[in-house]
């Protein structure tokens, strides 16, 4: 099957051909940039110097493909559905302009009227664990944001032991990829190096994806730390009533029990007792792991957000959707140390 | 007068070192430490080497001073109180020895009972800014925990317009130098480095400090990321009732408006919109920003753990309790960038 | 065929598993480690949690294989040598023990005595770029050191172009991994994070290996900086002549031409114009770039010490050894941005 | 006296402003800056906040003061500095347009001719352990750049001894702050973050400063690293005979015996055997180690490239120029850990 991706230079846009480069069932046909129109594909993204000749293609360019990622920025693609509906019958879209069910959730949280609320049903949250057959069915996927997928993941789970009146409060611990590729005086390398600083205390877009998903109230407060790729989020929820570490351990195998790019860390000795990041650069995998106090539950998630928060998650969904073995390009296990 | 640092080879020993020697009202009299009796202060403490030539001296050597800093290991200092009480008139404690007012939440959070619970209520809890006059009138201080110090000074002016019901939510991000100067394998640089790492999801024992001084409860959870100095804490609050923006500064500047070390950090543009703890390494201060909306109130407080978290928070009682000027020795405003 | 490895809870034992588990002509058949015998391979390394069930044998429980990887301290394997030879005909150790072929620099540089100089000539050493043709034909590899190999690799194509009067002056910049697993005061993250550390100005035992393999005087100096995997080596030559870039590019290229592993990187414009070694973490590719004026030749090299510099270029040699593909199992190309 | 500063907003002139607001015999006048004018020091400094109410000043609006420093971008105060003149007896500039005695190594360098030669033997080159007695009876100083007074001060003391057929070989690990304010794409964090890049392996403009006070050929290399303040240089020499350490010491000894701002580091134990320029930020010292086999020296110096290589090694001037202790203003001796 070929495929092909549209909005090329990014950082997502880089994994995502990496991880078409090296998939077993699927083969990189094009990928358009108007940016980089003509250069080779290591010119935004330096370690495919030796996976790929292939050059980027103008938009101008795009030909018929069996499966189509979309990777432009928020806000473009919905206004140009119609001219990519007709060249693939599979579309993955990584913005948010699809994430949303709801326009006037859209509007609220983008600032701009959702220009094509019709199309919003036709895709599916690209989330696998929580909407496999829907993905299994559909034509079009709509990729969720990075932090919500961690948060969502984390806390699904056990949503309905929650207190329906205590806001599930999250706090992210963010990596500078999340940022995108563009500089600004903020991504200086003098004044983000070592940071620790609070980017949005509430008013997070990702939050609104968590409420539709999770069905209940979250308070979302994210902080830019010293990371280029990754996410940790430390969640708190008040239990209707007091549960024991097995409880919750069952309901996470209950949910999660096959799934492939799930893992339930929680040790009681070493270093690495809780899920972390650094160990999840280039993986799949979200890594889940708890405390619970009576009826005071922390839970804690890492994943890599350019692959469980985006270009791997949309593979995932490309797996699904298209029949392969879930796994299908996603193996890697990640380093250590680093 | 004559200042003395028992247990000097710690980092919060040399942070004291370092503001002692800078003092304009004291004089560094003896420094002791057990492991480097003999040695000159700068082989633990490597940019002393322009400042002092003094050595450290034996337990034994210690002589009488006006001033006495305690830095030895948590719960040395109450078994033994009795030999330094007679040295020096003056004693502040940087340990947890005496933090607590209670012996039964010592006991229930450092999991031994306390040696000498008659001697609690003779020591003030070292936070100025809420015991300024006890700390005037008194004769022993106990400096305060790091994290706790940050929730605290964040927390105390809106905690009356706090829901009851609801516990204060904090997170803190948590540099390296918070667990001490011993080697172990969760601190090798390996593992270390570039990590978020959730240290202590429930059960920190700062909590201890925070619900005795706030009076509210508090669901603390702690993450250590790439840092070496300082903690940034973000608290989730729901108020009794809606605030605005600027109810909320109205209640930071009645408390803190004459404060020397508490500065409001809240702009609506550039880089540094909310505290940030790279730009407090060395300095006194405990920064605070907030964001409001409705009844979910988010404050985030940065401070130096080494400084306003312990040394620069004795030295700034000391002044208090020896009628100095506040800020004397404490003027370091910080660098940028850094 | 079967794989076994011996001492393997360290930092390059741990890749090694990585790379054998995922190797499509070998299987992973025992680890060995005395201290984690009967535990999970995911307890020294934790990203193996999903890639292996496998736990540690302890020594006396090793059986025949057909290829064994020695990853012991310095000094171990040599006085063992015989207990391993008969349970399998192929051996690459990992330590120095035969990284040198004279006794008397053995002895020179390691301060001890080599306990068996007759075995010395049995051993290849595992640089495959200079040494394919023995490898090919050859029970015993003895991998390189790290910072040797990116130097070797670097200079060896203009080595006949230098000045014989003159010594190789090469500065590497090195990562903590370098030093192993083990904690020590210098390792502990508050010294060791964000340092430019000179660890070894002159001395370093590398050094011994760059002189044997280039046959010319190279001085050497080792910096460790902020960073867990790679090195960087910048090396500067005086030429006999003067040469153009285009010259020293087709030394480069008659050289490693055909070369899976080595990549020349010397671009006009970009970020990456010269190695990067963050780019290689994972990789098994020694990058190397080169500025040149007159007769000032600088050149610049990264690799991964764990992988080039060790575990991967020991899989390559295992590749050439055993007639596999080279580039088994070492495909992986690196992830950007990290 | 009056102090003013004409371009205020970039990292230099922030140290500057810093220095000159805690300096004991100046103060501070105006700061001038197009961009900021009328805005608070602490918009672009964000650490003045407490220690400054000054605004920027647009440039028409400078007045006569006793000191002037300049730092504006390199090649604008020589086409300008008759506007300055009568403004201000003594004007010490920040660029690189006095540095080079000689316009032809000017345009060599700088790829543009000088506008005003005749001026260049009125400024003093800003080192004042070289300088000392000039700076005393200047009105105007050339501050040095960063990389070459630490490589100026390191090396100067061994000179004669070196073999003058033998280029001093010099390698550089540098932090993102020495590139100054701007973002460009490589400073942005994803790319710029844990990166050892190099990035002038030949042809960098501060070679040709350290020709002309060092009276002998360099090869200099710099790498960025990990780090936003400091720079650590690591020089090899050729002696022309082979000299003890203590010869070495002495030769050091002799020349910095009395300086205020040179230190030697140089220890048999320890973690900091050699200068570490983290523990440099915010200092003014320039720190210097060694090590010595046979005719092969190799130097290490440490500096803060805002501090000794820039501002504070201009205050240190501007205190020779005007006669006040040669301390004042830069006492600070840095923080441990950090």
């Amino acid at each position: 099957m070929k495929v092909s991706i549209v909005g090329g230079s990014g950082y997502v846009a880089g994994e995502l051909i990496r991880l078409v480069l090296f998939h077993p069932e699927v083969e990189l046909h094009q990928v358009i940039s108007t940016t980089y129109a003509g250069k080779p594909l290591w010119v935004p993204h330096p370690t495919l110097n030796s996976s790929s000749c292939l050059t980027f293609s103008p938009m101008e360019a795009l030909e018929e493909t069996d499966v189509l990622f979309m990777a432009l920025p928020h806000g473009t693609f919905m206004k140009t559905f119609t001219q990519y509906e007709s060249l693939s019958p599979r579309i993955i879209d990584l913005s948010a302009d699809f994430r949303l069910a709801s326009p006037q959730e859209y509007e609220k949280w983008y600032g701009i009227s959702h220009c094509c609320p019709h199309l919003l049903d036709r895709f599916v949250y690209g989330i696998v664990e929580l909407h496999r057959e829907e993905i299994r069915n559909t034509q079009y996927i709509s990729g969720a944001g990075c932090n919500a997928t961690a948060v969502i993941l984390a806390v699904n789970p056990l949503i309905e032991h929650t207190d329906p009146h205590f806001p599930v409060v999250v706090e992210a611990k963010c990596g500078s990829s999340e940022g995108g590729r563009a500089p600004w005086p903020g991504s200086h390398h003098p004044e983000r190096s070592g940071c620790v600083r609070s980017y949005a205390p509430t008013g997070h877009r990702h939050t609104a994806e968590m409420v539709q998903e999770l069905a209940h109230p979250v308070w979302f407060s994210a902080t830019a730390v010293e990371m280029v790729r990754g996410v940790l989020i430390t969640a708190h929820l008040k239990l209707k009533e007091h549960l024991t570490e097995k409880e919750v351990w069952n309901s996470y195998r209950t949910q999660y029990g096959e799934e492939p790019f799930i893992r339930l860390i929680n040790r009681k000795s070493g270093i690495y007792r809780y899920p972390e990041p650094k160990l999840l650069a280039g993986t799949n995998f979200c890594d889940i792991g708890f405390s619970v106090e009576g009826d005071h539950l922390v839970v804690i998630a890492a994943l890599d957000n350019l692959m469980k928060g985006a270009a791997g998650q949309a593979v995932h969904a490309m797996n699904v959707m298209c029949g392969f073995d879930e796994r299908a390009g996603l193996e890697f296990g990640g380093l250590h140390p680093v």
